[in-house]
């Protein structure tokens, strides 16, 4: 938990800074989930991680504060993407990824209680497009690679192809309310790869 | 404004409750754009639309059931579809709409508001379900034409491909932050017409 570098039985200042922040970020995920927003009560987080109220105003002083550095460790926290070899393996794997934390009940309320604060929250906002950048970032090389190997037109958009997969995942979650579940991501992946394919996504 | 089969110079009671429920709507409408879900305070309602606050209170009763009569409101006014003979012309116009209804800034702030809204309040989430199952069924016609005309492989999901034009805008609008232009529309038409083309859609 942070504590790399440290030597067997030493204990770091930075140690201890670490595990309270990683002890207040899973209180603040937990409640977000549960509650929302509206929920994320500051003494609350400090009462469920076991840390002192003082050092949680402290160090991040209001929600939106809280849950912008919660973002932030998310996407450090994120997994390396899969390479399959293929690009309809890889885009299935990455619409797979998402559709899996969409409908799993923490994951997907937590998402759901960041993306509607982000709507009125402009930190909240600025954390979030953080997050996804980095996300589609650690994805798009998997275009670049298709597109190395001929298997997309040379100028493909390598970014908004991975966004192509989420995207319909997201609109059922958060707009249409259809089910996020495996055929609806293999879809995405399909849908995504064949408009590559054809040029869709060329600049 | 719902008055018709009212003889002219007779005023019915059917007439009055239709205007009092546009001037109610439209208030709720501009609160909701301006202040958020949050902000959808009854009693301001009534204030704007100069109407009297038990009028309001009686029929409304809450801030979800008004979010929720606006949405069936919205569905019941929503423009018909635009049919240009083609699916690439079909879906551009699509796509179009939808951008120019998020980029709007009243209609923008107010699909936000109604959205976020809807991820904490099931009675708001049922009605923008409904509002866009209304919408898609609209536009599917044109998939299902585009399959008559041979465009489409048979067996096509009509109104998948319709949300495929959608997806990657509310994406852009809610999710990762990245500009809903003309550009982003055009190529989200472009992506689900070529997916469409290539069978990704067929059940």
């Amino acid at each position: 938990m942070g504590e790399s570098g440290a030597g067997p039985g030493t204990v770091r200042p930075g140690g201890r800074t670490a595990r309270v922040r990683a002890a207040v970020l899973q209180a603040a995920g937990d409640l977000l989930a549960e509650r929302g927003f509206d929920g994320l009560d500051l003494a609350e987080v400090a009462r469920r991680a076991e840390v002192g109220r003082t050092t949680v105003y402290r160090r991040w002083g209001n929600p939106s504060a809280l849950a912008a550095d919660l973002l932030s460790d998310m996407a450090d926290q994120s997994l390396p993407r899969t390479e399959t070899g293929s690009l309809d393996g890889d885009l299935l794997a990455n619409a797979r990824l998402v559709q899996r934390t969409l409908a799993d009940p923490r994951q997907g309320r937590l998402f759901c209680a960041l993306i509607a604060a982000a709507e009125c929250d402009e930190r909240t906002a600025g954390a979030l497009h953080r997050f996804y950048r980095t996300r589609i970032a650690e994805w798009a090389p998997c275009v670049e690679q298709a597109e190395e190997r001929g298997e997309v037109p040379p100028g493909t958009d390598h970014a908004e192809v991975v966004r192509a997969v989420s995207a319909p995942l997201y609109y059922r979650f958060l707009v249409s309310g259809d089910p996020v579940d495996v055929p609806a991501a293999d879809r995405a992946a399909r849908a995504a790869a064949a408009a590559a394919r054809a040029g869709a996504f060329t600049r």
